[in-house]
């Protein structure tokens, strides 16, 4: 069969001009193409019946195969999605005795007073069939029009992904794929530039319909949104399986984790293994990674802390990086990158220690150094290893770049020292100092 | 006359699963709305002729008085915008000779070869007005069709915005607003949450339907969007002058700029100004505010760097605070902030310094202080202030509110001795010490 088209609604007046950014639109997006869906539309709706009603009745008219509509469902008066999908099918709102009972109870669990809208909440169209909605907030459905699926999901991204997962996903992998089971999971990636996963990943690239592969770049990171689609579940997780064979032995030691875990996840559970503490010296990147790096809610279990050392004078006095390396070396270079990881694990009394010293631009570039040039360094017990790499983009670009390829130094410097034992030897490009 | 309608559609696959942020599709939208129109929706589709057609076709059926289409104008194969225009419209393209001898011209211009695909830049359903496109690349167009207008824009965030601006404003102005013209600006506030802001206003917010207030939060901060619409553009900017000035006495010192500037590079002028220098020793913010301040290319002319001192060992080690005042006042304690605020003020030989200690959550927290505490210390030659805040939200946005109000704090003290001379009062609610 051919591939069921989508089109994704998110309802709210502050979406409309972004003062709050939708991420459910997009989750939503990326899980129906990762199902094998065709996304025709993504949309953001003000808090108006009209709209609401005449965006819905055009997706029916053009008889989409899955309509999705995520928000409007809260207790408010402003929320509008009910009404406007029974005006868009034509039919009647009914109460869901069932989703009032259990509505009021969770109020009254909670010691709290059950507020008036309550009863707008437990409101349906008239056919719809409630949609689980486990966390207790009031519930999305489905209406099934013709050759449509209707599906209103709450808006709060965790609720809509639970309700998505629980309630919408096995109805489509049953009656939009045609009977056929979808597998998905996420390669996450890092210390590789975008074209240099599509050229490794290029001759092993699956040409088949059933197969995708999406990329997501974000911050430095790249997502690889793997699904395999087949008539057979099992049929499917082989065929994904394999994909992941595929693409992991390309990447060689990139892929940092499979699934949701981040950067960050990965290297907090490496040093606590050891039970080692990570210390920080930033140039380029003026506090970013000690930001990446706490961004993770106890940190302080690993993390010691850092310094940030924008000018050399600062570099000689918070690291002790000699004054002669910087006139000799300039500030960016791997002489000094290598001295400010030393120098941050020592003063700072940290097992591990990562610097970077780079060109973040939009000035400051030359011939010889040119902006996006970044050294990363990590300083070792027993070894310091330097990195040099050049990244493109704007500022803002390259120090994220920078944060993220240096966090990935101390991944693979902590991997190889597993796998190597204590001795380490240095990465590639780089310059072993000591 | 009734406000005009308009619809927003941004062209990218990639926007779709927002492998790319769409900020063109926002920023339109925010555009529109400040000169008075209602957005309908706001959508991103994908590089497909028949889902921009079917779009299309539903918004110009739906009688939308204008309808914004951005992207899809460029060389390559899959920009499709120009033909799904004319097919939604059952028109043809022609060549536009002007266009194409200028696109011609521009390659020759900057020495490069003419690319194949520069026809397809210069085609343009009949009857359309191109569009002005200062920076060279493919420019936009307009169409009249009925009660709507149809308007393509290049898909680039500058050039969107420059050829809406010179070619779709005053149009709009004139002929969709019914002769009124809308002055405009932004308000940009710190150090207050949104409902201290909409507290504040409430006594003089407009109640007039030609002037329009819309609130845009991010990072901290809060961007009034103010726009008035009269038929007199001397009587629209006194209007909005009229506003802006009550505005501005209910929020006392906070606003911390009138139109684009940051308040990092309004931080970064009072620095300048006074050649002085600023140092910054962060705990919860974990680099956030070095970050935040690193931002702005050129900062390495007034930030020296600073400490991130993510334990109480490096509290004591690397700022001298006191080991007693730790364990008497606790980390998170205004003793505390202004300890880390002097001592990296003098360790870092900085004419300002700041510090934040505060807890961040999720975990942490007490009855006494709570998840969302922040102590912010400003060390200045003369004086330490210290400014206690209590911020809601999840750890990111207590970070994110953190680093803001950190700012904020240093800008407020660095006004004040300008008002006040040398001589600077504590901050409310505040300790000073010293």
């Amino acid at each position: 069969m051919s591939a069921p088209e989508a089109v994704v609604f998110v309802v709210g007046d502050e979406l409309v001009d972004a003062r709050r950014n939708d991420t459910v639109g997009p989750a939503l997006a990326r899980r129906l193409e990762s199902i094998g869906c065709h996304v025709r539309s993504r949309s953001v709706l003000p808090d108006n019946v009209q709209a609401i009603v005449s965006a819905l009745t055009q997706a029916l008219a053009a008889e989409i195969d899955i309509v999705l509509i995520a928000g409007g469902l809260g207790p408010h008066e402003d929320d509008r999605t009910r009404e406007a999908v029974a005006q868009s099918l034509g039919i009647e709102l009914e109460l869901d005795p069932k989703t009032l009972h259990r509505l009021e109870e969770n109020y009254r669990d909670r010691g709290r007073d059950v507020p008036e809208g309550v009863r707008r909440q437990a409101l349906r169209p008239r056919d719809a069939e409630t949609l689980p909605s486990p966390s207790g907030t009031a519930p999305g459905f489905i209406v099934r029009r013709q050759r449509s699926l209707l599906v209103a999901l709450p808006g709060a991204p965790r609720e809509a992904d639970e309700s998505f997962t629980r309630g919408v996903l096995p109805l489509l992998r049953r009656s939009v794929a045609g009977g056929q089971t979808t597998a998905t999971t996420v390669l996450r990636v890092a210390g590789l530039l975008a074209a240099d996963v599509q050229r490794a990943l290029a001759p092993v690239m699956p040409n088949s319909e059933a197969v995708r592969v999406n990329y997501l770049e974000t911050g430095g990171e790249i997502e690889l949104l793997l699904s395999a689609r087949a008539q057979d579940p099992d049929e499917a997780q082989q065929q994904l399986e394999q994909v992941v064979a595929n693409f992991e032995s390309r990447l060689g030691g990139h892929v940092f984790a499979r699934g949701k875990q981040s950067l960050t996840g990965v290297l907090a559970e490496l040093l606590r293994a050891r039970a080692w503490t990570l210390a920080s010296a930033e140039s380029c990147t003026g506090g970013l990674i000690g930001k990446r790096i706490t961004d993770l809610s106890g940190a302080s279990e690993f993390y010691v802390g850092g310094v940030i050392t924008y000018s050399d004078e600062h570099k000689v006095r918070l690291l002790g990086v000699a004054e002669d390396t910087l006139e000799r070396c300039g500030a960016v270079s791997a002489e000094v990158a290598a001295s400010m990881a030393q120098g941050c694990r020592e003063r700072l009394r940290a097992h591990v220690a990562v610097s970077v010293t780079g060109i973040a631009g939009p000035g400051g570039g030359s011939a010889d150094k040119p902006v996006g040039l970044v050294y990363i360094g990590v300083a070792l017990p027993d070894a310091t290893r330097v990195a040099r790499h050049t990244f493109g983009g704007e500022r803002d670009a390259i120090r994220q770049w920078s944060a993220t390829a240096a966090l990935e130094e101390v991944r693979r410097a902590l991997k190889d020292m597993d796998t190597l034992g204590q001795r380490v030897e240095p990465s590639e490009p780089a310059t072993s100092l000591r």
